[in-house]
């Protein structure tokens, strides 16, 4: 049974804060939590008896079974699950990362929870094992960018960091930006290892970051210089800049 | 001023049975209300004092000014705009189409409104002028999905219809598809016009739909044949494939 001090608890995860203070994160759904017990330690894991008779439990911290009620009332979601986990926030260690023999993605400023879960799930997709964000974007622990993620996030290491310092600090590896005057990307020669950096969904990417970007990339559009669109969702833009550096990658 | 009235009328525009009832929809901000102010049909225009002075206004039903406070009660959004507007909601006519000699994107059953609004802005962007939607897609005057259009529904057609009715009576079309046990897209021919499908967040294309589909793609996940993500977004993925066509024809 779920008790009212524990529904409590798990709301009080909703917020930066909460988490900050108990070091830990919500996830909900089977596949979700599914995907996470293997590879986050888990401190409490509550379920329905349905889900815990067709799902083997690795060890976690504890167990609880629960209602679905129960379950209803501590869920973020509009569709309440099976099963909801609470995990162990990790600490990664980014000077351990090899950034100059792998792609990384870097985020300045995305505000979108959404935004931030889908371009988690497509960097796993291809390949991309670290993320550096600004400290202004959206936390990776909102409930919202991890249901975003789709389980990504136990693949995906996200680092919160001054970028224009990292940049300094990280001279030698090939910087990659998109920006709407820049060069057409299909002209460029795109390295197999470097970083991208994307920018704020209104205000692009900050001057102060810009200025480390050396290979300045444009997305075409089509017909090639028609003036619809303004611009494309940056989780869309991410997409497709990564596909072409993977896709260069293969067709090498 | 804006009375009582009027808040409940572009409240009662929140859902698809307002809508339809009074065949109109609701955008809200400068650059969403801009764009579509000389595309389509205004009704009625809700706009602060600033507003007027800074923007040229074309023709519109009717036109009030009102306080921030009384456009925050009749908005849809947190972070309420200078400016709503309620416009006609456009019949377009499929059978006008010039289907076998232009790229045209099919949804089935996308549920998101974000989704949808998203890939409506790439399909601007990529010069795709016509969307054919199952009946169970999400409703593309839904608040949500205007808003993340960012003014692209002023130029991409949405059509409702029938899918494999659709498909049945226009064989001659090239129709691809994205699947998880589908061919490399970057290895197979494709061709300038035809149909793009996409399919459901969770459930992906229907069977009905998909036996029309001769052409089966699939996007490359890295390092290949890999096993991390078992999918990517489905706004995401449609950017993937879209970027790759137009690619082509644009270095054929």
């Amino acid at each position: 049974m779920l008790s009212k001090n524990k529904i409590k608890y798990i709301q009080s995860l909703k917020d930066k804060k909460g988490r900050a203070e108990h070091g830990v994160f919500v996830a909900e759904g089977n596949k979700m939590v599914g995907e996470l017990l293997h590879s986050i330690p888990c401190q409490l894991l509550v379920a329905t008896s349905g889900f815990l008779e067709n799902n083997s439990v690795p060890q976690v911290g504890e167990l609880i079974e629960a209602t679905e009620d129960e379950l209803c009332k501590a869920s973020f979601l509009k569709t309440p699950q099976q099963v909801l986990g609470i995990f162990v926030i990790p600490s990664w260690d980014s000077q351990k990362v090899d950034w100059a023999g792998s792609l990384s993605l870097m985020l300045d400023g995305i505000q979108d929870p959404g935004n931030l879960g889908t371009i988690i799930r497509l960097a796993d997709w291809y390949g991309i094992r670290h993320i550096i964000c600004s400290p202004d974007t959206a936390d990776v622990y909102n409930p919202k960018v991890v249901q975003a993620t789709m389980g990504a996030l136990a693949r995906v290491q996200v680092h919160y960091m001054d970028l224009p310092e990292w940049l300094a600090a990280h001279s030698g590896i090939p910087v990659y930006g998109t920006f709407l005057d820049g060069e057409n990307m299909y002209g460029q020669t795109l390295s197999a290892s470097g970083v991208i950096v994307m920018g704020n969904e209104g205000n692009g990417i900050r001057p102060e970051v810009a200025e480390y970007i050396s290979r300045r990339l444009f997305i075409p559009i089509f017909p090639p210089g028609s003036q619809s669109s303004e611009s494309l969702n940056v989780a869309v833009a991410t997409a497709i800049v990564c596909a072409e550096f993977r896709r260069r990658e293969i067709y090498r």
